[in-house]
């Protein structure tokens, strides 16, 4: 075992506070990790909040992971000492299930075991990125290629597969009309991915304050919600919407926005019950979903495209003791776009 | 103009009765149909009584409508006197919009034209087919092959389409596993065609009242849902439910019955507003869908697939002064499965 420095929030609601964890020895296919960024995600403070059920402390959150190989088990085959590489939201599953084998672990029949808030195979809790190693099994470590920096890295390993993974399944593309519900962390990142895909991307935000950010980052039209008109004036009119807000919408007005066989596709998640009227899906064979992060290989592979294309997220890096004061800004939507730990201050 | 008798309610709610009502005379690319039978949807109690909201009276309902051709206007091309016919649950389209060009009439960007309880473009009311005679545009007029006698053909034309429309999309077929909630007018044709499209059949009924028959009909599995054990067991099961029920499902357990990327698409429609936990779509990349009939091309395929596997609807023939009755009967479920007017009686 190694004795770490992290940030741990020691129970429910209270605040984060330095300390150390232990982490497990080196095993076969081990990846030591140093961490020298850690993201934070807004899905952190509900955890972190119990606003997404019972959760585990103290509680090391973080599921936004880059930093490089310090060690690797002596059946590591992927990996290399020096390497730099990412972790996201799963740290291992059960790797038999259909959707293991179809290398869509993060709907492991099992329940994928989640970077932190969660329990090992081996009994041992988990513990997050606002630490400063991490060891885990190479099948969940990603590379980060050159040319993307790791602390813009780090929030794509929930943030920017979180967005890709279903513009990629719904096909946006050339010729596609997507529109992004919230300019926050994964709404930013979700209007980089669609423009890069080629579609022509809409932001349906509360307000136009980040208008011009949204266009500069690739948007090509950016409408209020808290206008009437949007609704109306857009009616019809996309081929895929990807909510990235938690807050629950009034899906009805939402999915009159679509195209016949139009999806809405949730991967924000309110923690309260929506109300639907089904008509609403007839007329037109609309789809209503839900996608969440996406596969190993998946996220590689958006790894790479980000890399291809010059894409990393908007951040501001911060040092470990302002992590409750970031949080309060998160909560209020005062971030352009995600905060990031630079992991050295803890 | 022609006077011919039908069967009509007077007002919201009111009982049917004998009548008789005015059919257009017949225009360049019009076909006179003698209407033989009518089938009774539970759409038709759904208008009669305004469940869907405000409806135009004196109304003549029916929308499974099935006879011969007994005169065609001189730009008619497609059918001929004598011709076996059906006209299911509209009449015109704009024929102009993406949709209607893509044969999507049911999702007209401007309407399609009902044939009933709607406005045609010549501003007059369209009256059903519980009526001696009706006049349609030979464009939303669909050939019944031989092979599937005109009584049993009657209810394809709404509650055949409407399964087989989702069931093509959703791409049920060999290997899929496909089950139908409910095991009405429209639950009963989902099976048939569910089988006859290779797929493994599950019907989730409220009881294992009718199980004798679905199974009979193609099923091969017959589950209740009041049992709550039927939850758990098939549990991560289907790729596909259709639910034809129009009572308020409790969806998250449906869903839960859904594999990874499964759709739970629903043909009927509850009047009230549903609730939905969004957690239980991104849990396995679910989709909660609608569909609506069928285009006209597909109803069309949909009659050659019947005619091709020797598929017609399980009807009770009854004569038009007993529809209010048969009313009472189908929303108390006691129908097996859909009854279908003898229009020789009106």
């Amino acid at each position: 075992m190694t004795t770490v420095a992290a940030y741990a929030a020691p129970a429910a609601k209270a605040p984060l506070e330095r300390t150390t964890i232990e982490r497990r020895e080196v095993r076969e296919h081990d990846v030591l990790i140093d961490i020298k960024f850690a993201g934070i995600c807004h899905s952190d403070i509900h955890q972190v909040q119990e606003g997404w059920g019972e959760a585990i402390f103290p509680m090391v959150p973080g599921h936004e992971i880059a930093g490089t190989v310090s060690e690797v088990g002596p059946g590591v085959t992927k990996y290399a000492v020096g390497d730099r590489v990412g972790v996201g939201c799963m740290v291992d599953s059960c790797g038999e299930c259909d959707n293991c084998e179809a290398g869509q672990e993060q709907y492991c029949a099992a329940g994928n075991i989640g970077t932190y808030n969660a329990v090992g195979k081996d009994g041992e809790l988990t513990y997050g990125g606002y630490s400063e190693k991490i060891v885990v099994d190479e099948n969940f470590v990603l590379g980060i290629p050159e040319g993307i920096a790791l602390d813009e890295a780090a929030p794509l390993l929930c943030a920017g597969i979180t967005t890709y993974s279903p513009l990629r399944h719904w096909n946006a593309g050339p010729g596609k009309k997507v529109a992004v519900v919230g300019m926050g962390g994964l709404g930013h990142m979700g209007v980089k991915l669609a423009h890069a895909m080629g579609a022509e991307v809409t932001v349906l935000s509360q307000s136009l304050r980040k208008q011009e950010d949204g266009l500069k980052l690739g948007a090509d039209h950016y409408y209020a919600t808290s206008d009437p008109a949007t609704f109306e004036q857009l009616a019809g009119t996309f081929d895929l919407i990807v909510s990235t807000v938690s807050a629950p919408l009034d899906f009805g007005a939402y999915l009159g926005l679509l195209k016949t066989d139009g999806a809405l596709v949730n991967v924000g998640a309110p923690e309260e019950p929506v109300s639907l009227n089904l008509f609403t899906l007839l007329g037109g064979r609309k789809t209503l979903a839900g996608s969440m992060i996406g596969g190993i290989r998946e996220t590689q592979e958006m790894l790479d495209f980000c890399a291809e294309h010059g894409l990393g997220a908007e951040i501001e890096v911060i040092a470990a003791s302002e992590v409750n004061k970031a949080y309060e800004r998160v909560l209020a939507s005062d971030v352009r776009y995600r905060f990031v730990i630079d992991t050295a201050t803890i």
